[in-house]
């Protein structure tokens, strides 16, 4: 069953027993654009996040594990603002994201630990809390198990489109719903940071098998993805899990469980990358014939980040000399005589021998927008995938341009 | 007298002793292109080198290496080709790099192990041993105390501009002269790989001075440029001292010769960035306030090799947001409270509060093209600089239509 499930249009109010909203609170600049989002589950749901490793954390960022620690795990909402992303604004942006949560729980009806708070947007810039408490009775007022697409809106900054996604799977007999909604990519949305992601689900999962289903689906997708190889002040995925359906996941359903939420994030993950600023295709990077998994995931990075391997599958150029130069300089067990470069199906090096014959076939390959690239290291058997876009012009032009 | 020493026009042949030719041997597809490069010390000289760290070894660095140790350390002569990198050319590549040194080795009738041998240009393709075969007299013939610069035009591929420098230092009474050439960086000039520079002093310097002095300029030199991350799989940088100057380098003297070496070798180096591929500006980056120094070079590292600092800058945008979130996720300690941010001699962030009433003015100061950023970490006293170049479309332009 695990493997087998796929996904379906949907996105965070699939799952029974959860609602959204998305209003204009006025924090982005243009008028009327939506930039509140909240999500409620209507019975306390079990709760696990995973937050940015970056150690320059916003206040949000901060809030949100403080109550996730007091609560021990059991969340009520999640209250998101874009526009703004209340990182290095010091204890006032600490106070901010204290009085968002401390606001939305009191006109829940909750305790304050049991909301969390995300948002994203400019660093260094001051989040109006007014703004924010104007808003908020907006967002309650708009709630609706229909109201995910509005929420999922309002969660972008640059995003050229929203991203959701969501499946079904059956526990014990019973159907389970998963559903997400996610924006952003790592810095991909410099200054206006981020990727922050949110995932529902109504089986009952006990919080220990949540935060394990939670590390492995991340693993494989949002860890597995890059842009532009940064981390963000924000960045956070947050999954809450309400029981509404009446089936709960146990050490036998666990891999099921896996399997859907793996599916609901890879698709998110994989959406964020094609929205990457300028990003004109969508490689798969995969790396096999490593020493360890932890190595297979370091070539992959290192290929899906460097600029020369993006200019070049940007420009259409089967251009493996670069492929190899990077596995050897990614600081893994690498044996030239035994590697291998392949582009889509076509082997372009192999065996310390390179087949530049057939570089007009991996050239022609290259015209598509989803590729694949792949590196063998010749040093063992383990792999790993990763996902990347290409790096044009228009990155460059945006990301010199934003802000002047 | 260590640290004011400055550079002098001049090069490898600027020491005494020393004779460089640089010849059009054909193997760039450009006719009349200088192409091969020789330079030749007339007394056997004391050789330290540093070779790449990645793992795709060419066959020049495979001979080099080997040499080096076989002779002890003691070269003639180094044969340096561009046009061609003879990597990822398996068995046959050996050969003619083995070959290369056994031809020199015979017209300049000294053992074949004291011959070194670089290349540079296209991965993966054959080096034609009958062009070199054919060039090397004509280099033996053009061999002159006054060549340094063709050999420093030969050495080029896609380098904007040759790079050399010189200086002079005194030591027990004697003048003493080192001089270099380099070119390309890391893989800036990808497929036409290659950072490769090669220094040449008249001083008397024993091997395990020699060794330790070269390990010091490089890791404050061309260890701390980067262009776009990327480590080619022909990087190197040879040092030859013949003594032909009369005075002999000892711990008294160490300091003093490292600071001649590395203001030769900080010259070369910032000539590479400065030739980046679509730079327009060279940056200075200097983090302070690490725990370790390790630390401070890592954080610098991952800033430099930033795409987003080097768009912002590249735009003229005094982002300091980047640099926060750049150095919060560098793995290194890091404190929000007590870091800062200085772009210039403009403070943008500081004890956990911007300054955005400043931006302006770091504003104008970005206008120019030799500019300083700096990080203070706030988690210690040490501290590190390391140089790149801004990031451009024209990077972007260059790497995705090369080759095709």
């Amino acid at each position: 069953m695990a493997g087998t499930s796929s996904t379906m249009s949907g996105g965070v109010t699939t799952p029974r027993g959860f609602r959204a909203a998305g209003v204009s609170a006025g924090i982005k600049a243009k008028e009327g654009s939506l930039d509140l989002a909240l999500l409620v589950s209507d019975a306390p749901a079990r709760a696990a996040a995973v937050f940015t490793t970056n150690r320059a954390l916003a206040a949000p960022v901060v809030v949100s594990r403080e109550h996730l620690a007091r609560s021990g795990g059991t969340v009520r909402a999640i209250i998101v603002n874009s526009g703004c992303a209340n990182a290095c604004t010091g204890e006032e942006g600490m106070q901010v994201a204290r009085d968002m949560a401390a606001e939305t729980a009191r006109l829940l009806g909750c305790p304050v630990e049991q909301v969390l708070v995300a948002s994203t947007g400019v660093i260094g810039v001051a989040l109006p809390m007014e703004k924010i408490r104007g808003g908020l009775p907006l967002a309650l007022r708009a709630l609706g198990a229909d109201q995910g697409p509005s929420a999922a809106r309002a969660i972008m900054t640059t995003d050229p489109f929203p991203k959701e996604a969501a499946t079904t799977i059956s526990i014990a007999g019973r159907d389970v719903a998963i559903g997400g909604m996610a924006k952003g990519s790592g810095m991909i949305e410099p200054m206006l940071a981020t990727m922050l992601a949110f995932v529902t689900t109504d089986a009952m999962v006990p919080k220990a098998l949540l935060d394990r289903a939670l590390g492995e689906a991340v693993n494989d997708t949002f860890n597995a993805i890059t842009v532009d190889g940064e981390c963000s002040t924000n960045d956070c995925v947050m999954l809450l899990a309400n029981g509404a359906s009446g089936a709960s996941v146990d050490e036998a359903t666990y891999g099921a469980f896996v399997a859907g939420l793996t599916t609901v994030c890879r698709e998110l993950a994989l959406g964020i990358v094609r929205g990457g600023e300028g990003a004109t295709k969508l490689i798969t990077v995969r790396v096999t014939g490593a020493a360890s998994s932890g190595e297979a995931r370091r070539a992959a990075k290192a290929i899906a980040n460097s600029p020369l391997v993006k200019t070049a599958i940007h420009g259409g150029d089967p251009n493996w000399g670069r492929l190899i130069a990077v596995a050897g300089r990614a600081g893994v067990a690498f044996e030239l005589s035994r590697a291998a470069v392949t582009i889509g199906s076509t082997v372009l090096f192999k065996d310390g021998r390179p087949y530049d014959e057939a570089a007009p076939e991996a050239a022609e390959y290259l015209k598509g927008t989803d590729l694949t690239v792949s590196v063998h290291l010749g040093a063992g058997n383990l792999s790993s995938t990763v996902w990347t876009c290409d790096l044009s012009a228009e990155y460059v032009r945006i990301n010199a341009d934003y802000r002047t």
